[in-house]
C-alpha cells in the first residue's frame, strides 16, 4: 500500500494510492483515524488497505483538487542519522562513524511533496541530501535488530536540506538542518510488503532539474535500519509515526569543487528504487 | 500567575497556583482550551488569571488527589542552548562560544516535577543540569531582540540530565540529551509580571540529597533570553508553548573530581529565585 496524506480543499485527509488517483479515506473508511500517526498507532494499515480496495469512485480523490501534505503531519520525532554512508563521510573529510551520530529535526522543518522548500534570507549555501525515511509503526524501547523490522510501518523519501553555513556555526548541526520548511518529505509511505526485506539495497538518487547529483544504494548504509532502531530504542521510546531518517549518499553539493547549492527556481527530486520520487520547487523566502 | 499542568484523577488539567492549592481550570473556565500549549496559542493566561481569581472553593484542587505532569505536556520544540554559561564552558574545557550552540529534546525525554528522572540500565553517568526554561508565547519568525520578550509566556525550571558517555559516543548531543525521563521541567510556568524583566540575574541552583552542586546567576548566560529568541526564529517558526532551555551553569558532575553521578534513590532539586523549586527522586529503570 501507499498511503499519504493530503489536504483536500483545506482539510488534512489521509490518501491511499490506487492506480493514478487516491481513495480519500475519510470517506472510505470513516471510523478509521484521520491521522498517519493516530491511524498507525490504532494499528489501522490493514484495515485502510482492504477500504481503499473496496473504494468505489465516490471516494476518488481528483489530484487536481489535492496538495500533498508531509507524510506523517506531526511524528513525535524526526530522528537524524548523520554520515551513514561510508563514501559520504569520507568526501566530508570525516571519520567512519562507530556509533550513528544522531540529531533531529523539527516538524516547522518539513516540506511536503511539491511543496516549496524554502532558501532562506539568512544564507545561500542551501545543500540536497537524498535519504531513506523510515516511519516507525508499534514503535517501543529497547527493540531488539531481530525484531526491529517488525517496528516499521513503512518508507518514504526525505530531503534533509541543509543550511552548511549554519550547520557549522556551532558544535551542533540543529540550526542548520531546522530552518522552516528546507526538508522535503513524501510523496508517499510506502508498506514493507512493497518492498524487500530490509530495504537494504534501493538505488537512491538526487536530481536539481534533471542533473543527478546523487546516485547510490542504501547498502553503502554503514548503520541499517534494524541497527539504528536498536540504538535509538536504547535510549528513547520510539512512538508509532515517528520518522528516522537515515542519511545520505555521496555528492552532496558542499562537497563539489564548486560547490552546488540550491537556488530559487530550481526544482530538486530524491528518487528512491520501488518507493517513488519526492520533487520540491526551490523558492526563496 | 503561576500555572501548570496536573494529572487530576487520570485527565491532564491545567491548574492556576492560589495559595497552597492549585485551581482547577477546566472547573473554574471550562470554555478555555485545556492544554498549556492550546491556552497560550489562544491568548487565554489573562482570562485564566481572571477565572482563578474569581474560582471559589468547588474549583479547588486537593494536591493529594493530583500529580504533576510537564508543565507543557506537547510542546512542538523543546530547544536547548549549550554551554551558555562562561564558567561551565571553561570547567568543561571548552572554548567560549562565539554562537548559540542549539540542539534539542523531544517530548519522550520530558519528566514532571515530583516523577520519577530515569536512571537508564544502559549507563551510569547520569548528570544534572540546571537551567532555566524559557515558554514561548505568541512565536513567530525573525523575531528582534527588542521584541523578543513579548513573545515569552513564561518561566520554568528545567533539569537537562544528561547520560554524559552517550552524549559523547558521536559528536552530536543527541543520544545523551534524549533517553526517556531524564529531564526534569517544572513545577510551575511563572508568567513575566513576577519575574524581573528578562529575568536576567536571577539565582540559580542544583541540589542532590539537600547539597548544593551548582550555585550562580542567570546574570551569566553568555546569551541571553533575547539573543536567544533572535537566533533560533532567524531559522525557525516559534510556536506557542514551545520550550527554551537556556544552559547550565558550572558545577556538572561530569566536571567534578571524583565525578558526581545522579544515583537509584536520590533526589535531586532545581532552584531558580522567583520562579521555584523542581525536585526529582531519581530512579533506577
Amino acid at each position: 500500500m501507499r498511503i499519504t496524506t493530503l489536504d483536500v480543499n483545506g482539510t488534512p485527509t489521509l490518501a491511499v494510492r490506487k492506480g493514478d488517483k487516491y481513495v480519500n479515506l475519510s470517506k472510505a473508511a470513516p471510523d478509521l483515524p484521520n491521522d498517519m500517526a493516530a491511524l498507525i498507532a490504532a494499528n489501522g494499515l490493514g484495515k485502510a488497505e482492504a477500504a481503499a480496495g473496496a473504494a468505489g469512485d465516490d471516494a476518488m480523490i481528483a489530484l487536481a483538487d489535492a496538495k500533498y501534505l508531509p507524510v506523517v503531519e506531526n511524528p513525535s520525532k524526526i530522528i537524524c542519522c548523520g554520515l551513514n554512508y561510508r563514501d559520504h563521510a569520507i568526501e566530508t573529510n570525516n571519520p567512519i562513524p562507530e556509533y550513528p551520530i544522531i540529531f533531529f529535526r523539527m516538524i516547522t522543518s518539513m516540506a511536503a511533496h511539491n511543496a516549496p522548500m524554502i532558501l532562506p534570507k539568512a544564507a545561500s549555501d542551501y545543500d540536497y541530501e537524498a535519504e531513506l525515511a523510515v516511519i516507525i509503526g508499534k514503535g517501543g524501547k529497547h527493540i531488539s535488530k531481530a525484531n526491529a523490522l517488525d517496528c516499521v510501518a513503512g518508507y518514504s523519501c526525505f530531503n534533509d536540506g541543509s543550511i552548511r553555513s549554519y550547520q557549522f556555526k556551532s558544535p551542533q548541526w540543529g540550526m542548520g538542518k531546522n530552518f522552516d520548511a528546507t526538508g522535503g518529505f513524501g510523496p508517499d509511505m510506502v508498506t514493507p510488503d512493497e518492498l524487500p526485506n530490509g530495504v537494504g539495497d534501493l538505488r537512491i538518487q538526487c536530481r536539481i532539474n534533471g542533473e543527478t547529483l546523487q546516485d547510490s544504494s542504501t547498502i553503502q548504509h554503514i548503520f541499517d535500519v534494524e541497527t539504528v532502531i536498536e540504538t535509538v530504542s536504547e535510549a528513547m521510546t520510539l512512538n508509532p509515526g515517528d520518522v528516522i531518517i537515515m542519511g545520505t549518499p555521496p555528492g552532496v553539493g558542499s562537497a563539489r569543487t564548486p560547490n552546488v547549492w540550491m537556488k530559487d527556481g530550481d526544482v530538486c527530486e530524491i528518487e528512491i528504487e520501488g518507493i517513488g520520487i519526492l520533487s520540491n520547487p526551490i523558492v526563496a523566502e
